[in-house]
């Protein structure tokens, strides 16, 4: 059920006087509940509790981290339509989405919870010691991952179930050891506080301690503000825009204790559609393009935005198949009003630049709120004198650069900012023959894809969903994929430590079967 | 040979107009070299090269990665008497501690040839396609780690060998792939230029780009101010002060493009001796740390600044054995007059703190630029109140706190700031019974050590060396063993990448024969 109060730990809590409601896109109207922005004294208990929990909460094992994830997944499943009809009424987002969403959710929970069940994430090294070892003797040493502390994440207002309230972030601090704070998305209150008392029946179903989650409503600034600089708080999770990701960076980093954040934000991931690509199968191309910019509204962080060719007769009539099938498909609804004001204010301040003709945009009536798609062509040279064109318009839209040889389009990529993904779309035998281009893309970009489409994030351990700034803060950690396990761990040593003492994961005796690395070989003996 | 010059690449420069001398503490005198520092256009030069080096290096193979590294190595060896003479005369340290600084370089050195021409650090991950899967197929994901791009490393006052020019910061960035290039360290720019030029050597003989290393002078901030806020330069590396460490921080973080900044700063090193151990062993052990806190002129990161235990007549016993034994030692050289005046400016300033009393100092008199260790004693309270004295005094300096209760020391270790190293003095039972004061140290610090001092860090796959602010800005890296490889280097993913496009390390042949993840099982075998 629906409260609109803010989850202080196990509590449902509302002493604030800041109120809000959600919004129905397709609909046009506000939602029924209303909801109540953490205080400052809520704030400050939801941080107060963690730093308690965190005393316990980092020591627990892994099975019952797993069985306290598992949970959270099934008490997701157990919210059933609830869960749907408030996802749907705020997002304007269809029913088959968020099933999708969901399962995707549910599947990142339980995946976070099979590696913390199977426990060779930490990374345990043990190197032995030599007493004999001259001139001085060599200590017996053992590593392994601890987590960081408090966390604090974001919902995403594009992803209200992947990438937020028990999205990624949360999922990999929860398994890490590592409570969560979440800042819930004011476009989706509702959904948030539903899935968060999931969470909360999870976490008393498994016996976690009280304040191992807290969900906290706000509609400004001011909550995220005061949470990232509270000293508690050990590392900020975050998707979303490159203005509110530096934000917060900024802030973090201006503390006494600067802080990690892992900002996941923006990208055009650019896709280079190499000639004889676009001579053989550009009529395929288009049209699977024309499907990859309007996914969910062109709401992806993976959108690609910049098409880059070189100008011939088959470019030419990549783009005009593109504009055609895009025509063809049906608009969909943004988020929020103000996602679609954005984005129509965006499209248009890239239409008035010089140089960057329309080639087409969805022209008949549309519902309320949903987006017009939009095509775009303009020449290298323009292109690459003009930093506008390299920002994100967040939406269905997408530029078509007309280079005028591989040297050009070389030039632009190396310009770009950098991006989460790069596509290359290409005959076999013209990667060789690019290489210059692909290597400029590698340098830019966290993932690169062959013959494919940027839209789609697989949740494997090969992952790589972050890229160069600003596509995500720290390059060094991907936002999706088991090792972003690692964003809120750190290495920590124990020199000739009591082994009756030592965590199970460091023991001589290999308790938990784990793998480990003793002595520099990968083993599952004991010592 | 000692030319003053820069390396700008492979080239010597000095078109600056800023000169400088390096120091003989022990001689009172300058040394006898003038070094140029570098200007804005040798800047300049030494980042566009290595920027335009990277291209080429971050492509080549381990194996010659490895032979790069070890030929570093066999040139170190090769400079013989000239570098040692150079060493102990910039920086009053004796002859034993030059050679055994040499050796451990050289063996960190090999260290990451071994592991770059083994090959399986890159943690290459293998998700293979399924193109049955519905509703999507699943695509072929390949990760592994990538270098960054260029790396700037500032020498450390006080390892002129070990954490400096070809220290543990450059060993691992040349081996991850990163061009390096140095802004070395005033105090022993002619020890540096040395190495530089082994550095050199090795690469014009194995043939690495010309630019993948540079050695810049440097005598005030500006070299490395215009470094760090160079856009081509992509990470640091730093060992040294936390207000100069934290301003590298805050410059870093102001760049349109911020980029990650790994500074190992300032610790005071908590021991907290417990009562039994006191009593059954306190001699000993005062024994022990009367070398500890003398050792190199208390020039360690890890020098133990703090010593915290219950009040009670072993713990008064201790703190006598420390103090005679302290005084018995003899005063040793410290690195340059500005640190000796450093050292007894924060000894004084400590010294007029309230509450703080004496209760050693070495008295007699002592050569020129040799410090005076001290022993100070305090309550835990005054401790506790007065963050001055949670300040380093980099040199031969101790606190010991007397605290009243264990609940006292546990919460003054709660209090502290981030800290490299923690050290608990035990006997075995006492662990358990004082469970919160090793919890409280475990938040605190990047090791944790029993019954020995934390001088002495092992270069092993285990080792931690880092911690929670300020005792590194991200407790997420170690800067020494394989691991501070992890420092420089980002994972990429290629998704349905033709496989004889790949790079070696992720083709389905294992063409060497790597440790790989595929599917989820760790393997040395093909696909």
């Amino acid at each position: 059920m629906i409260t609109g109060k803010n989850y202080i730990g196990n509590q449902l809590s509302s002493n604030g006087d800041i109120t809000y409601r959600t919004f129905n896109p397709k609909l046009n109207i506000e939602n029924e509940h209303i909801f109540y922005e953490a205080s400052s004294k809520e704030i400050e208990k939801s941080v107060q509790m963690a730093t308690q929990a965190f005393e316990v909460y980092q020591k627990v094992s892994g099975q019952k981290k797993a069985a306290f994830l598992n949970t959270i997944a099934e008490e997701i499943l157990a919210l059933d339509t609830q869960l749907i009809e408030a996802y749907t009424s705020e997002t304007g987002l269809p029913e088959g989405r968020a099933i999708g969403e969901r399962g995707r959710t549910v599947g990142q929970l339980k995946t976070f919870a099979n590696l913390v069940e199977e426990g060779s994430w930490v990374e345990a090294t043990i190197d032995t010691a030599d007493p004999s070892r001259t001139p001085m003797p060599k200590p017996d040493i053992r590593k392994m991952s601890i987590p960081l502390g408090p966390v604090v994440v974001f919902g995403a207002s594009n992803f209200p179930l992947a990438y937020s309230t028990a999205g990624g972030d949360t999922a990999a601090a929860l398994a890490a050891g590592c409570p969560v704070i979440v800042k819930s998305h004011p476009m989706h209150a509702g959904t948030g506080e539903l899935i968060a008392s999931a969470i909360i029946t999870a976490a008393k179903k498994t016996g976690m301690p009280d304040g191992v989650f807290s969900n906290l409503n706000s509609s400004g600034i001011e909550v995220g503000t005061k949470l990232v600089q509270h000293s508690s708080v050990k590392a900020v999770g975050f998707t979303g825009s490159i203005r509110a990701g530096r934000a917060l960076l900024d802030l973090a980093g201006q503390r006494l204790e600067p802080i990690p954040v892992f900002a996941e934000m923006g990208s055009i991931n650019p896709v280079v559609i190499l000639p004889k690509a676009a001579q053989t199968k550009g009529e395929n191309l288009a049209k699977t393009y024309a499907q990859s910019i309007t996914l969910g509204a062109g709401q992806f962080c993976t959108n690609p935005g910049l098409i880059l060719g070189i100008k011939d007769e088959a470019l030419d009539n990549f783009v005009q198949t593109l504009s055609n099938e895009i025509t063809a498909i049906e608009p969909s609804c943004m988020l929020h009003p103000n996602i679609i004001g954005n984005y129509e204010k965006n499209k248009a301040n890239a239409l008035q630049q010089n140089g960057l003709t329309k080639t087409v945009e969805y022209a008949n009536n549309v519902a309320i709120n949903h987006a017009r798609q939009a095509v775009t062509a303009v020449e290298g040279k323009t292109f690459l004198s003009n930093s506008i064109l390299h920002q994100e318009v967040f939406g269905p839209f997408s530029i078509v650069v007309q280079c005028k040889d591989a040297d050009e389009l070389t030039l632009i990529i190396s310009n770009l900012e950098g991006q989460l993904t790069g596509t290359i779309l290409a005959e076999d035998d013209e990667l060789t023959a690019h290489k210059n281009i692909v290597d400029a893309l590698q340098n830019r970009v966290g993932r690169i894809i062959f013959n494919g489409v940027p839209t789609g994030v697989e949740v494997c351990a090969a992952m790589v969903h972050g890229g160069p700034y600003p596509a995500s803060t720290d390059s060094r950690f991907t936002a999706v994929g088991i090792d972003s396990i690692k964003r809120w761990v750190r290495p920590f040593s124990y020199q000739n430590w009591p082994n009756n003492l030592l965590p199970d994961e460091l023991k001589n005796e290999n308790l938990l079967t784990i793998s480990r690395q003793i002595n520099g070989k990968q083993t599952q003996n004991s010592i």
